[in-house]
């Protein structure tokens, strides 16, 4: 193209490299380190850190994209770079290098102090913490600055476009229905056994089980792998090299099964961006949203559909024949779906998972705002829970204190989980319109139709569209709740033997 | 220390950083990276040999390293610090970034052909290539200058501050004993029975027991592991994190057991080295030749000894029950210990090993200087192999094609194998010296007292000694042929029944 796009480009693909090096390295360290070798793994990454931090901040990037904006460039790929990297460059700057070290030295603080806190169940213990972070966060906010509330400025970073009031409307008018269809189901006569999914199930039989299910749906062990952590996650470097976690326990079968299927679909997304826009904004995902509508649609519209099953419960009979031959289809259809109110998050199932959302994003908002004390946040948390899933946490660690994210200082990252189960729901509505066998072909193995077309109507796009103006031109609609709602009624009530 | 000083460390550690960190990036290529992640890792390792370069030749390290050189610093670790850093400017800054990027590019395509070259075993599909790189090297050595010989500059790459009229004395002065020494063991009427080796040894087993030896002589796996590469090879970040590959064959007990420790010998020396000088030259190893002296030392002299498998071997047969159970000891120690002339360098037992390197030596050398022609090197290298080993090649893969070396553009390099093993041997009379029990603790398993010896006069030390006044230091005596000789002929005899 024009030499100053090329000189650009070559910006920002470094800003790309140094990125994608750190998250090999973070790979590793959660993978195959030795413990020792944490304290050099930290100084490698302080320094990508801080040499990624130089190129995005670079004066000469913020001249040649003055000069970009103002020609006449005409290139779809090239517009969405210059896009993208403006904001990025803009939010950046934006923020004092003194407020960025702040917060990276006060969570480091706060991470410590949350994980003892949790420990001995004490909010007390981290609510200064809290406090601290919420302030550098308001400060964060009103440098990088926002039309509507704070808040916006702080979600910005993890779900580009997407607005508190926008979220607030979405989510008023979901936690009625839900909230109530979650009633239904708990009074409902037929309820399932999920002690079915407690019996053993070797590790080993397991490892080659998820394997083989990600092979399925499409993942690519020429281009990725699958390795084990604590924590499951997707990582990787691009396209070519995409790295999945998971973990195994002997005595459950869900958490690797569909955590494998989970992390698999945010592998697909990241195995289909476009390779020819490497380490650029138009070859990268577009929100962590959208990302999370990738995992959540291969883990339980396909994983957890029965259709799915029909054509591979048999194959799992077979291999794990201890814990499951003399349990029906139905049986275990029903275990692995059933819903019910848990106080923590991790464990919620695809119905409850959106009410734990909803409780947090209300309550950081509130923070952000000030209209919610720190102090008072275990007796507004254990409230909202009583309210919208009918439990009470009965102590801090299962309550307020049970997610890690504020005390990384990650306010606004909460609502990404309930968007992406919203887009996935709306993604997958319009993938059944179009390819009307869809739930025909899982039922024999093939799930090459819906990989196709998330390749051809996401995945392909890279950062191309906003995930609103995404949605709007795949489903032909805003995003709305009804294909969410539409979806567990639909696949929830027959579980319950609800009409 | 200063404040200039610190302004240099923080510029070297950087460069350590950006070392380390490529390292990790191709230890990963080598082991787990998927197959699609090449053209993702190449980019990610070119930006990351760019900025170290940047930093190599930066004019504020060749300024602040001049008013370092001028201040009165005494400090021991820093002196060596400065020292070690004037040499890496001095060679960075004097080879043209210009001829850098050739070398890089002809390199590429001669890897290439080598590898077709060989696989055709066609010597001239290598020639021009070979032409080209002794070029371009000779260019390096005029760049960055030398007082013997152009072969001086580029061995100091890899050995720092030995010349080739050293090595050329050294070898000359062995070449012949070790030739007649060879012949003797040939012409011994008891020879030992190898096949042994090739009988069935499970893979898993293998692994078990690789990693239980590494364990057993001292590799820390709180700082490092084992897995599996094509070639072997060790590397890591620092002390805390290093980094064994070995590799298995079912049907051949010794690459993975004698490779193990082999490169467990490497990784005793970098555990081994002071974690407070991480990054910079205090903290780094002294030389490729000193590194394989540990290497060939825990190999062969600890790892091939009696007394070892006296301790070992016992539990050897217990686990290897099928393939050992029938051996006894005797007939093991021999067949470890068989003394063969072999075409193959990496498959050459340790008193056939340095008659390769000669073979190697004597022949770059003379490239360099431009005493031989490529045309004649597949014949050259013919007639030293019957000259040196009594054996001659039939085609040019099992002759002057075999060592990808060359094909890399590393002249210079061959010559720290065979100053490894005779560093080692003088080592290692060292310490049997100062050490009186060392031998037997070895049939105690107790290899703490070698251990802790090479961390006190080794490992401690990083770059703080060049090779010569270190073994000087640490032997009482300049590098000689004798010790290597006594061990070879004391260990020897015995296993071919010689006097």
């Amino acid at each position: 193209m024009s030499q100053p796009y090329d000189a650009f480009l070559k910006m920002v693909r470094e800003i790309g490299q140094l990125g994608t090096t750190a998250a090999l390295l973070d790979w590793d360290s959660e993978t195959y380190m030795p413990a020792n070798g944490l304290a050099i793994r930290a100084e490698q990454l302080a320094l990508l850190a801080k040499l990624a931090h130089e190129r995005q901040t670079a004066p000469a990037l913020g001249e040649v994209l003055r000069e970009l904006e103002a020609s006449e460039i005409t290139d779809e790929a090239a517009l969405t770079n210059i896009r993208e990297t403006r904001r990025s460059y803009d939010r950046a700057t934006k923020i004092p290098a003194e407020l960025v070290e702040r917060i990276a030295r006060e969570s480091t603080v706060a991470k410590d102090a949350w994980t003892k806190a949790r420990a001995e169940s004490a909010f007390d213990k981290f609510a200064p913490h809290l406090e601290e972070l919420l302030d550098l966060q308001r400060q964060v906010a009103d440098a990088v600055g926002y039309k509507g509330e704070r808040y916006d400025a702080l979600l910005d970073e993890y779900e580009p476009g997407a607005t508190a009031a926008e979220l607030t409307t979405l989510f008023a008018s979901l936690r009625t229905p839900l909230a109530e269809f979650v009633k239904q189901l708990a009074d409902a006569t037929k309820q399932p056994d999920t002690s079915i999914l407690n019996r053993s199930f070797p590790v080993e039989t397991q490892t080659l089980w998820c394997r083989q299910m990600a092979e399925v749906i499409g993942f690519d062990f020429q281009s990725g792998r699958i390795d084990v952590s604590t924590h499951p996650f997707c990582s990787g470097t691009g396209p070519g090299d995409v790295r999945l976690t998971t973990r195994y326990q002997e005595r459950f079968f869900s958490p690797a099964v569909f955590g494998t299927l989970h992390e698999a679909g945010h592998g697909l997304y990241e195995q289909g961006l476009p390779m020819e826009h490497l380490f650029v904004p138009r070859g990268q995902a577009v929100s962590l949203g959208i990302h999370e509508s990738q995992s959540r649609m291969w883990e339980n519209m396909v994983g957890r559909s029965r259709p799915f099953w029909q054509r591979y419960y048999p194959q799992c009979q077979a291999v794990f024949r201890e814990a499951l031959s003399d349990v029906p289809l139905d049986e275990f259809y029903g275990a692995i779906n059933a819903v019910s109110p848990s106080l923590i998050r991790v464990e919620a199932d695809e119905v409850m998972y959106n009410l734990h959302i909803i409780v947090r994003f209300e309550m950081e908002r509130d923070l952000i705002e000030g209209r919610l004390a720190v102090k008072d946040v275990p007796a507004a948390w254990n409230a909202k829970m009583t309210d919208l899933l009918g439990i009470t946490p009965t102590n801090d660690a299962e309550g307020c204190l049970q997610d890690i994210h504020w005390s990384m200082g990650a306010f606004g990252y909460f609502p990404t989980y309930a968007l992406g189960n919203l887009y996935a729901a709306q993604f997958f509505a319009a993938a059944r319109r179009d390819l009307p066998n869809l739930m025909q072909d899982f039922s024999q193995g093939k799930f090459g139709g819906l990989l196709g077309w998330l390749r051809t109507n996401i995945h392909q796009h890279g950062q191309r569209y906003r995930a609103g103006e995404l949605v709007e031109r795949v489903t032909g609609s805003p995003l709305s709740i009804e294909p969410f709602l539409s979806y567990v009624r639909a696949k929830f009530s027959p579980v319950y033997g609800l009409a």
